[in-house]
């Protein structure tokens, strides 16, 4: 049965993965749904599609993007294949294992290309509200068509969700902080080390954000910068530039307190303090609401909406995979939405969400939650045709890039690994990451051969 | 006829204002409607409720403020006095003609806080979505409780949108920005010079936005401020490190290339390209669609929404006037409501919308522009009982305004004024404004005494 309309909301990873899963089941000569997708930006790729703008977007919409520039990938490229699209097809050649921004989004659309999926994306349109109508079982959705100021609304089946988690900060109030004259800024309105060469920074965070935006500014010249951590430091060996100290308790003009009694004066401080879930357009009854987590309370199989089976949402987890998470969820929900997988009642779906919770409740270290998600993402290509995708593998590696990372935080992206999807080993890119200040495809993609002995050595400590 | 409900979005100096209009018949023995008021904020004062925040607020939606650090009001308090609450009855004493913000927000709210206006605000609530009904000629709203991430709705026979329009950046691009290596930001995110000590800064815009960060940011310390106009220059006497240049038509890494065949490298650039009138939260029907001027269109008598008479919007305008022209649209929509000021019918109503917008276009000057909105303000007074308010007096001053500031950008506001309402000259601040650091309610009623030398030395040039 598929006389049913889609509604996916977003065209990041996520919103392109739903769309991949139901034209591979088009590609077979299957019949799927009417299905329309809708994105705030005015191309795909979710955080990916760069910006250059900060706060928000050029219609006054908050901006979905927190990259940078010089933002390279934190984890293998290994670890987010697409089971049914390799890096090799894509390239035409092997690359390094940490590519920057600008190549991964390449990649992205490079199999999002081959499909017809741009036609049915309408860009530069904002979800604005959306109402579940109980006598029709349909969603109405107003949509906002930014470039023409007009509203016009949509009546779905079925509504995706897949517009990310990343994308509203999360930002708390230090006394003083409103007085600090320097540049006071998120970590989602970084845009790149530049503007911080010579000076000295204070980072308030010690999660991903401030990893890496302090390896970053120190790579392109910061002074020094401090890490401040509320629970615990990620004490590694960090290069004598940068430093971490306990949180902040308050700042007075340019100097800040923090809690073992120590001051210091900075030029900027970054806030590296996270996300939020925010869901504006939908109300309370359809509202995802949770922290950052493996396994959001309310979604079965961390996809289907639990006082709405006809809501479901894609890529709301804290991530280790990403790209073939989100398509292991689409596939999911489109046998879901197909008819193919039967859901159990609520009181069992509840039942297995509890499951799942008290298993990420027992968790403790980065590679409990790896081998957490590797099991999530088992459990739901367990119901699916998605192509056989070698996560024991995948999940070797990520643990592997665990301790890369805590070996050597400067150099960790000169590592290489090898594909689970064609077995392609990856290439020593031709430059060190710590001596590569150019991000761009086209020097990364250039041919200069591998400097051996740069290479070797690097080690900046 | 008192028995319908009134909601309010927006608890600025419009919202504000429709409460005291209220408040004010209530104080006559007079029955009143039901009244609510939402404000997204965490207390009332709109635009002149200062934040230290940018981007997005602490919940994550776009910023209402645009005010930053240092900003003192750029038009003699005189111009802006509430005709039922004196800036002496408020101060207890003289004060000078061009205070700072928190002197201005602590004056708004010194009226107000004689009120019980509070009561009926509920804070850190943004209007999410509205649908009209037309079977029951009710508003209903959805709201967003931002603290407690849960929506609910209210229905209002009558819904009076007061949230402003200098909140959300209208932000051109401008071919390679995106590789400007400095801080890049819209004034919207402006908070203050002190980062710009010593900088070379390039501002985009020619209003009052570009002209009063210019003057801010020279007299903190900046290096250089170049102003890049579209189509025609401040053209005032600046001093020697205030310059005006044609049109940017695109950035090489730090270097601005301007239209006139010039370049010069900065170390951030502000654009002051003004903002966007945005109302995401109403449909189509009921969106006002305006550019930013002195009579926007589908308003009649600037404030009823000509397709659906119900809906109202304060503070639309293009302002010369403003909290005073509030209180005037304000007392005008209370009276429409309770059902004294008779609606024409429609066509009527476009003939004298119609006809306000042919006088604007007939609009040269500054001076024909003080001389329309007065007339805009006196034609809706003469609706009401607002307290006689002597515009004419109030537009000699504005003009007298436009002369100070041409004669000398940098000290226009050591002039003072009289009160057209209690009669108080304004005194003398005790410091000249260009020596004057410090922006505080505290140092500014400090009764340090004037050093007359020192302001008659103060001529820039």
């Amino acid at each position: 049965m598929t006389n049913f309309k889609v509604g996916i909301i977003g065209a990041g990873p996520s919103g392109l993965a739903m769309l991949r899963a139901f034209e591979s089941e088009q590609k077979k000569g299957n019949p799927i749904p009417e299905i329309k997708c809708y994105e705030k930006q005015d191309n795909w790729g979710g955080m990916w599609n760069y910006t250059w703008r900060t706060g928000v977007g050029k219609y006054g919409e908050p901006l979905h993007g927190s990259m940078y520039k010089y933002l390279w990938s934190n984890g293998p490229k290994e670890c987010l294949e697409f089971s049914d699209y390799s890096f090799t097809e894509h390239f035409g050649q092997s690359i390094s294992s940490y590519p920057p921004r600008e190549v991964l989004f390449d990649y992205i659309q490079g199999r999002i290309k081959k499909s017809k999926a741009r036609d049915f994306i309408k860009f530069n349109t904002v979800a604005r509200w959306v109402d579940y109508l109980y006598d029709k079982k349909q969603f109405r959705v107003i949509f906002d068509d930014l470039v023409n100021n007009e509203t016009f609304e949509e009546y779905f089946d079925y509504l995706v969700v897949g517009t990310g988690h990343f994308s509203t900060p999360n930002l708390p109030y230090f006394k003083g902080i409103e007085n600090f004259p320097g540049a006071v800024m998120h970590a989602h309105d970084f845009r790149g080390a530049d503007q911080f060469i010579d000076k000295n920074i204070l980072l308030i965070g010690s999660s991903y954000s401030a990893e890496d935006i302090a390896v970053q500014c120190y790579k392109h010249g910061a002074k020094s910068i401090t890490i401040s951590y509320r629970s615990n430091p990620i004490d590694t060996k960090w290069p004598k530039e940068i430093k971490e100290k306990p949180l902040v308790t308050h700042f007075e003009n340019n100097t800040a307190y923090f809690k073992d009694g120590t001051t210091e004066d900075y030029d900027a401080v970054i806030f590296c303090t996270g996300y939020q879930h925010k869901l504006p357009f939908l109300p309370d009854e359809l509202r995802l609401k949770t922290k950052n987590c493996l396994y959001p309370d309310q979604l079965y199989k961390g996809v289907i909406f639990n006082n709405n089976e006809r809501l479901i949402y894609l890529g709301m987890q804290d991530q280790y995979y990403t790209f073939n998470m989100f398509d292991a969820q689409a596939w999911f929900a489109r046998d879901y939405m197909l008819g193919r997988i039967n859901l159990p009642e609520l009181k069992l779906r509840t039942d297995d969400i509890n499951l799942w919770k008290a298993e990420e409740l027992a968790t403790e270290t980065g590679e409990d939650h790896v081998d957490f998600q590797t099991d999530y993402i088992k459990d739901i290509l367990s119901y699916t045709d998605y192509p056989f995708l070698n996560l024991d593998k995948v999940a070797e590696m990520f643990k592997s890039w665990l301790k890369d990372k805590e070996e050597n935080i400067l150099n960790y992206r000169d590592k290489i690994y090898t594909s689970v999807v064609d077995g392609t080993e990856a290439n020593i890119h031709h430059t060190p990451w710590m001596k590569e200040m150019d991000d761009s495809l086209e020097r990364y993609l250039d041919e200069t051969p591998v400097d051996e002995k740069e290479l070797s050595k690097v080690n900046y400590y």
